[in-house]
């Protein structure tokens, strides 16, 4: 019996998301059932974190026990024989025994896009939100700094959520834009953990920041007041990708 | 009656290629329908190249007779209303009588892509080429570099074309990879003119000598002599971009 952390990327948009759900194609469900195909038993992941539907993943990491040894660097090709085109292992570890992708990981990064410009751009827009107002980038940034640290992020979370508190701590937000193509906006948002939606509610105030209908005063008080209309809209999925999720390697790999 | 030069952009992958078709999506057919509803009478665009099915856009040129006047920088916003999420024009230049998007440009950019890793990446894959051999990128400059100037690319020519004369006559060649996105080659092909498939053959010949499979002399030789078993395969089209038409614009303008 060997236990393995596979890092994944997939193309988010023909998913109904990461996890198993009775209506739709998941991540997760795929995974299952190419792992299952070539161990030869039925093998179920543990992720790391859901993505919604059509979030994509760059670095997604699940845990599994499989069955025999495989040499990791054989994995991921073996694998991806039986992986469609949108879904990809990108790198296999050995752990040890105890590990789980959901509990152990120390936190993530995540990369929000906004193309802005006065016309869309059909190349853009399957891994970009579109607005075709210019944001303030400055402004946006002066707002993004008042995140970082902890804080009850109630106005960051999707109603639903059955989070038992909504504090949560974040290294850093940080927006700029990409310097080969103008008005691609990147937010990119590193954190221990993360409330449901909460990056893409992040997003979605920024560039109300951005474009003159909040101010950071007014960012600052849905950081004081947990409230979810204090805050701006919720983003799209498409323009989120989930680009990384850090463990403590040294301490877990075989 | 005004004459407009129409900047389109679009991911090929949902259209049958650029020219109008029996058999399914064409880029020319949305483009005509579109034009034709915010004018209100039938309009057809002239193109300035066909493209293959699969193959994308950043820049393509056409060219339309247009009943009456809308302000140039107001046209690529009202007409993105009647056009789909995959195609969407960038720019409209209002130009005289006189021009013509296929006889008067002046050449073309091409960016063909390849993706190059142990492992596929489905976040790349609608826009690149795949190949698990990592190439040698100075050797492919190497051979890159035999193909500025003039030359007999019969070899460069997918058979069945009806072209008068296989003479053409490159700027440049040049390979280089992504900073930002390591295995990710770009093949850079600018030209005045170019024969069917001659970029996706290039492209592939270049791949052969990157990855050991043919020498630059062979490259040389099926420069001297023109015959399509002599260059590299073709390789498919979603790794190629026509990104830039160039036309005298100052000359045109009106």
């Amino acid at each position: 019996m060997d236990r393995l952390a596979l890092v994944t990327e997939y193309d988010g948009t023909e998913f109904v998301g990461f996890q198993i759900q009775d209506n739709g194609r998941s991540v997760q469900g795929v995974l299952n059932e190419a792992l299952s195909k070539l161990y030869k038993e039925e093998i179920k992941v543990t992720g790391c974190s859901r993505t919604d539907s059509g979030v994509h993943a760059k670095g997604h990491v699940s845990s599994a026990d499989v069955p025999f040894y495989i040499p990791e660097e054989r994995i991921p090709l073996a694998l991806n024989a039986f992986l469609p085109g949108d879904l990809s292992c990108r790198r296999a570890i050995r752990v040890k025994e105890g590990f789980n992708a959901r509990y152990d990981n120390l936190g993530k990064r995540y990369i929000y896009r906004i193309y802005s410009s006065p016309v869309r751009s059909p190349l853009l827009s399957r891994y970009s939100a579109y607005t075709s107002y210019r944001p303030d980038i400055g402004r946006m940034n002066e707002a993004a700094a008042l995140f970082s640290g902890e804080h009850d992020f109630g106005s960051f979370c999707a109603a639903g959520s059955s989070a038992k508190t909504t504090v949560r701590k974040l290294d850093h937000v940080l927006v700029r834009e990409r310097e080969d193509i103008r008005g691609l906006l990147e937010i990119e948002v590193v954190g221990e953990a993360f409330l449901y939606n909460m990056v893409r509610i992040i997003a979605g105030t920024l560039l109300y920041v951005g474009t003159g209908k909040m101010s950071c005063d007014e960012v600052r008080i849905s950081l004081e007041e947990p409230d979810r209309s204090n805050a701006g809209k919720t983003m799209p999925p498409q323009g989120l990708t989930l680009e990384e999720v850090f463990y403590d390697w040294d301490k877990w790999r075989i």
